[in-house]
């Protein structure tokens, strides 16, 4: 399974490709696009939408995963979120790529066993599960990795399970 | 000059076009784009992206006019009207389409010419400026008319001034 895992955001939106081999994972790609605040915001959510567009068409992905609603109190940050999140979605859709939506909590609970993991500890088992040499950097990239990795987690449980009911 | 205004919302998303005669304002069509809770989200933001394509390439508007940020303290609300409004710049942008970004208070302002207007003013002085026979209908169909009012209002000012600094 190829699993896309996506960090969303206007100014920095994480991506990292994740493939199973067996019962190992392995780190395809990982990086992250950048948009700058001189650029009209139109403009952003265009060129994000781009490269995922891109990026989905050369990996060919089984699946994407995103992190879901998080809680933070600034109105303008959840908006500018919310719209690059949008188009996140809207070029998975386009694709015909199957969504799957965590929580940080879901994604910390996959990847260390543990809620309420640090950033430090999500990172650390990040570049351990993927066998990286070095630290998966920036923040936004490792991110987006740690979803990949809930992703396929999330899926391996789902296809064991004997009832149709999906866990996540 | 031929303006498209927009209600961004997932479920309900208004729009309303309307080009200006001398100065007349005439409506050229009104009405929302709707999407049920059943389908995937990122289905709901498919089918806003695709329906506003589909009016942009048919009407050909100069400009889209957006409504600006609202004080929602809802985090789930403003993350889904984050996501509407990403989709609607983004097919604003595909399209090479000018937008104008305006609050509320900036809407009511140029409608009624008193930004703590209630909305039945809005509604009211929206049909009386377009001339239309009956209230337009729904809420969010007279909200993008609204929009696109202030948008023609917005441009007709900036063209009017010496300066380069653009009012709105």
């Amino acid at each position: 399974m190829l699993a896309l895992g996506i960090d969303p955001g206007t100014a920095i939106c994480g991506y990292g490709v994740v493939e199973t081999q067996g019962s190992r994972l392995n780190p395809v790609i990982y990086g992250v696009i950048e948009t700058t605040p001189d650029m009209e915001p139109a403009m952003r959510l265009k060129k994000i939408h781009q490269e995922l567009n891109r990026l989905i068409k050369e990996y060919q992905p089984d699946i994407m995963g995103v992190e879901q609603l998080f809680m933070n109190k600034n109105v303008r940050t959840v908006m500018a979120v919310g719209q690059a999140r949008g188009v996140v979605l809207l070029a998975a859709a386009q694709n015909e790529l199957a969504i799957a939506e965590f929580t940080p909590l879901q994604v910390k609970q996959a990847v260390t066993g543990y809620g309420k993991a640090t950033k430090e500890q999500v990172i650390y088992m990040t570049q351990r599960l993927l066998n990286l040499r070095t630290k998966p950097h920036p923040d936004d990239a490792a991110d987006a990795l740690a979803v990949a990795i809930a992703t396929i987690h999330c899926e391996s449980i789902n296809r064991m399970r004997i009832t149709n009911d999906r866990l996540c």
